[in-house]
This record gives C-alpha cells, structure tokens and sequence, in this order.
C-alpha cells in the first residue's frame, strides 16, 4: 500500500490548526486532487478521526492513518511538548521521516514545540547552531515571491545564525527555486553601512565574504519595504524580527482585502463596476492573498518539515502540501547539507 | 510680523528630504491652504531658496526664512552631525522652539541626527532614559488609526524603556487624540504569557501595574497583525523592530496599491469599471496611503518635534504640518511631562 511506486509520500500532522481537523482534511484533499502522485500518513488523536477521514472520499485508497493518543497543544511550552511527547500525533508525524517512511512532514501545530521536537527527532545538520523558518513572500519578482528568514524558528540569533541563515536561504532559493545566483540581504532600520546592531555588522563581513565562495549576490542591508521588492530574493533576520514583520506586512494585506470588499458593496454604481472588473480583481485577491504562498520550511535539519500557518484553511493546507511536494523533487535537503558543510571546512 | 495674534508658529526644516526642498514647500503651502492660522519660520540652506520661496505665491506674508550654512547630510552619523552642528538648518530649526519663538518643528531631514541634536538642544524630560518616535498607522478603529512606538529612535530598549514607551504612548493617546482610556499592548512573537524576550515579560508586569495607577488598558501582548486591528489603541515596541515592521507594512500597501493600479488597466471593461467605481477606489487608496499620516512625534523631550518621513510628497509634508499643529492646540507636551514625573515618584 504504502510502498505503490512513484508516490511521494507525505506526513501530516492533523492536530492544531485553527480550524480543526476536519479542514486539515478537506486541504489533504485539495491537494490530492491536483496531484494523484501523492499518498498521505495521516496523524490524529480521537475515535472521530477515522469516520471523518470515511467523508473524504476522493481521498479513499491515497492515505494510512495512524493514531495517537496525544495532543500538542497551542499554548504548550516547547519543554511541555517535548515531556508530553512520543505518543502525541505531531511525534508520530516526525518519525514518519525520520524513519525514511515519508520524505517530508506538514503541520499545522504549535511552532514552538514543532521545533523542538523537529530538533529532537532529526537533529540539526552538522556545524548548524540555529534552525530558521524560512517563508515565501508575495513580491514583484518575476517568480512572484521572495525567501524571508528566519520567520521564527528562535527569538534570538547572533553574527554567525544570521551569517548561516543567509546560506540555508541562498541554497533553498537555488535548489528549491532554480534561482542561479540569489540575491541575499540583511534586514535593518536602514541600507548605510554603520546602522544596526552590532551582530548585524559582523554578519554582514562574513556573508559578503561567503558570497565569493558560493556564487551568490550579497545586496547588503535592506529595510523593511523591501522585502516585497524586486530587487532581492532572500531576507536574513532573526526570528523575533522576522516573526513581527511578516505579520505587520499579513495584517496590512488582510485589512486591504477587507476595505477592497467594502470598496466594491459601495453603491450599486461600485457593484457593477466589481462585475465588469471580476477577472482582475479575482487575480489581485489571489495574489495578496497571504494563504496561497502558506508553509514556512524548516531548515538546518536532518529532514524537511513543511510549517502551515495554524489559522490556514483548506486552501492553505493544500498550498503547505504542495510545496512540500516541491521539496521533495530534488536533492534539496542533501544539497543544503552539503553547503553548510563544505562551508564550513571552508 | 512673527508676534501676529493667534498665529500658531511652525518651525521647518527644509532639508533632507528625498524630493528636495521644493516640495517641502509645496507641503508648507498646501498645508497654509488649508489653514490661515499657521506661520512658518523656514530654516534652508543655498542660494536658490528665498527665490524658490518667492515663486510660492501663496505663502507670501506666511514665513519667515532663516538662512543656515550647513546642512545635515542623509548619510551623517549623528555624531558628525553633531560636530558640524550649530550652523546646520536643521539646528536652527530646533532652535526656535527651544527659544520659545515656535511651538512645532516640523523636519524630513536624518532621524538619528535630529533625535540626536533634539536631545542636545530640548534635553530629555526628567525621568526618561530612551525618547521615542511615535507614528500613527491606518486601523480599523473608529479614529482610524492606532499609535506605534519606538518606531525607530533607538535600536535598543530595556524592559524600562518599555514601559515609560507605554506611559508616553497612552499620554499621546489621551492628550492627542482623546481617546479617554487607551487600550495599550506589547508587540511579541506571540500573546502567551510564556512568549518573546526576556525584557518583554518584565515591561508586561511593570506596565500591568501601571494601569492600575494611570487609567489604560493593558490588554498584554499582540502580534503584528494585531497592528492595523480595532482591539488596541497604542502598540509599544523597540525601535529596531518598530521600525522594520511599519516599513514592512508600508512596502505591503505600496504593493497592493501598485497592483491595484495594473488591475484596472487590465483591459477595456476593466478600465469601465474603474471609472464606475472612481469615489469609492479613490476613497480606498486614500485609506492605504501611508502620506496621509505621515508625521511620526518625537516623545519624551521638552519640545515637541514632528519627523515626516523623507520620501513625503507635498501631501506628506502637508500632513506632518497639520499634525504638528493639531499637539499644539492642547496641553499635550506639558502633561506628558506631568505623567512621567509623576509615575517617578509613584
């Protein structure tokens, strides 16, 4: 069953998104029926589980379930998570890849303790110091986002995290995204070379001199307002930072949605205006819609995990499920791994 | 001339901005237009100045200019600002207020530098250790707005620091903007309890306490998208973050607004549309425009100095200007004082 050829076989966690387990299924399900290649290790707590999975059932012969008995909950401390542990479902979704049986895991569970167990069960590639949660940005490149990290894998990172943040996000951007020689930037309250925090000044020294190593563009400092630009790929930071400017930059797109809905129930002049322009503004609300580019990627381990945005919907689930999909198409994982390691021999 | 009855006098720095100095003065009389009780004491630099402000027919019997020699240059340290100091406009401009002549000082000119030689020439209120820059960003509240600081001042800020940015917010608040009993949070990377950095766990306990004496909210923490939203009033942060976040979302609006643009240019029905919806899409892009509240307020010093954001337009410019004027037309600056002086001897 679970060894049918060709099939890419992904581990989802279905505990802890924001919706409920039901949506994480209906996202399963959206995914498959873009992609039959995919079969699906599915982890659950509660005896509901399996009859709601029977409801699904354009999803019928495409998954295995496997129960546990536990919960990681969202307000668990990553310590919590971790006593709790292996009979929770988000364990159960890590050994799936740790033991070589799915190539990549999805969750939609409590980041925190995601990490931490991610940390515990594949452990940090060698001569890594910090995981980083690098996500995709809408922007004005021609491929139409840019890598930001770290999202918010730790609230802390020094001279040398961010100086490795900056070759984990190079190599995603060139083995996940085709893109040649990426453009990599550091970002600060502003582009002058004495602004910042000291560790920002320090990373700067070695990724420019990494640069001329890995065939990449190091751009320098950038400040916030860029990060949805052209002139860059991947923006380095640290989790804390990170964390706080992707969702100022969501909850700004999110109130835009809200007032371009209102703009458009106006008068009934603005109605019929809204239908004569359906097709634009269908593909403006897709392209500043923050669930079509979900999933944060976990990198510096030992395995690839696939983060979901714990208030996704089905749609955002199924986008989470597709990148990780992605991940899985080239040697990604052991290309990183090799980076980082080469580097540091370097 | 300057003595006129019930003139409310505004202190300019015309320097530094990225447009040049004549839209600054663009700004200054698109603000007089609207607003016959200003005067403005024009501090500039270079020879074509009096002739730029003689082509403002306007404004004519509206200024005084006040000629300086140097300039503080966008790429100065504060420190060489400093240095070079006395004969710069931007100094002259600080000086009229700390003489009394001007009760504003409007400036686009170098933030570090002119938070610096504020300090030097204003001095901090008693009490506080860390000025802040407050801004305004566009909210679903009734008001329309919500007050973020630091968003920018100082890259650092102590859990002390913290809390007297919450004192001086919710006074800004208050006093400003009559909001009688602000609700004021703290940004983090999550609203648990157990979440962010140290410094952020001990603000929350001093601030909480501080509620109790001062009459605000605290409604603990929030996240970035929390920024734009209706459950708050005044969101405190360091300046490193505050900064990077607002710029973020500001780069979000720029983009949507972009696509915007491109969306009704579409096609022939598209461009139908626009002109059908032409009030309430104007009236949106009003809405996300970050010029329209530009004006971040400098706190914590013995003056009160409005900051526009360099890349302001004349509307920007205009904007900062009836800002600047409106924390005239109360006693805002003395209870801030007030506030801090007495929270010390709380």
């Amino acid at each position: 069953m679970v060894g049918e050829e060709k099939k890419t076989i992904i581990s989802i966690d279905c505990m802890g998104g924001d919706l409920g387990e039901q949506e994480v299924l209906k996202g399963i399900e959206k995914a498959y029926a873009k992609n039959r290649s995919l079969f699906f290790l599915i982890h659950g707590v509660g005896d509901t589980m399996p009859n709601l999975l029977k409801k699904q059932k354009r999803l019928s012969g495409a998954y295995k379930f496997i129960h546990a008995n536990q919960v990681v909950r969202m307000d668990d401390k990553p310590s919590q998570a971790l006593r709790r542990g292996k009979d929770t479902s988000m364990w159960h979704c890590l050994e799936s890849v740790a033991s070589g049986e799915a190539q990549v895991a999805v969750s939609c569970g409590n980041t925190g303790a995601l990490m931490a167990m991610s940390m515990v069960k594949l452990r940090k590639i060698d001569g890594i110091n910090r995981p980083a949660i690098a996500v995709l940005w809408p922007s004005t490149n021609p491929h139409g986002f840019n890598i930001v990290l770290d999202a918010g894998a730790d609230i802390k990172a020094d001279s040398q995290d961010l100086h490795q943040y900056a070759l984990m996000g190079m190599s995603y951007a060139k083995s996940g995204f085709n893109i040649e020689k990426p453009r990599v930037g550091l970002l600060n309250v502003g582009t002058e070379d004495h602004k910042g925090r000291s560790e920002l000044q320090n990373a700067a020294k070695s990724i420019y001199e990494s640069s001329k190593v890995f065939d990449f563009d190091y751009i320098g400092y950038v400040e916030g307002d860029d990060i949805p630009s052209s002139k860059i790929d991947v923006i380095v930071t640290d989790g804390f930072t990170g964390n706080i400017a992707l969702k100022t930059g969501e909850g700004t797109a999110t109130l835009v949605r809200t007032l371009l809905k209102e703009t458009f129930a106006f008068s009934v002049m603005a109605r019929i205006a809204a239908l004569l322009a359906l097709k634009p503004l269908r593909s403006l609300r897709r392209r500043i819609d923050p669930r079509r580019v979900n999933g944060g990627v976990f990198l510096g381990l030992n395995g690839t995990i696939v983060k979901s945005h714990g208030s996704a919907d089905a749609t955002g689930i199924s986008a989470a499920i597709t990148l990780a999909y992605k991940l899985t198409q080239n040697d990604f994982q052991k290309n990183l791994a090799k980076k980082i390691l080469s580097h540091k021999n370097n």
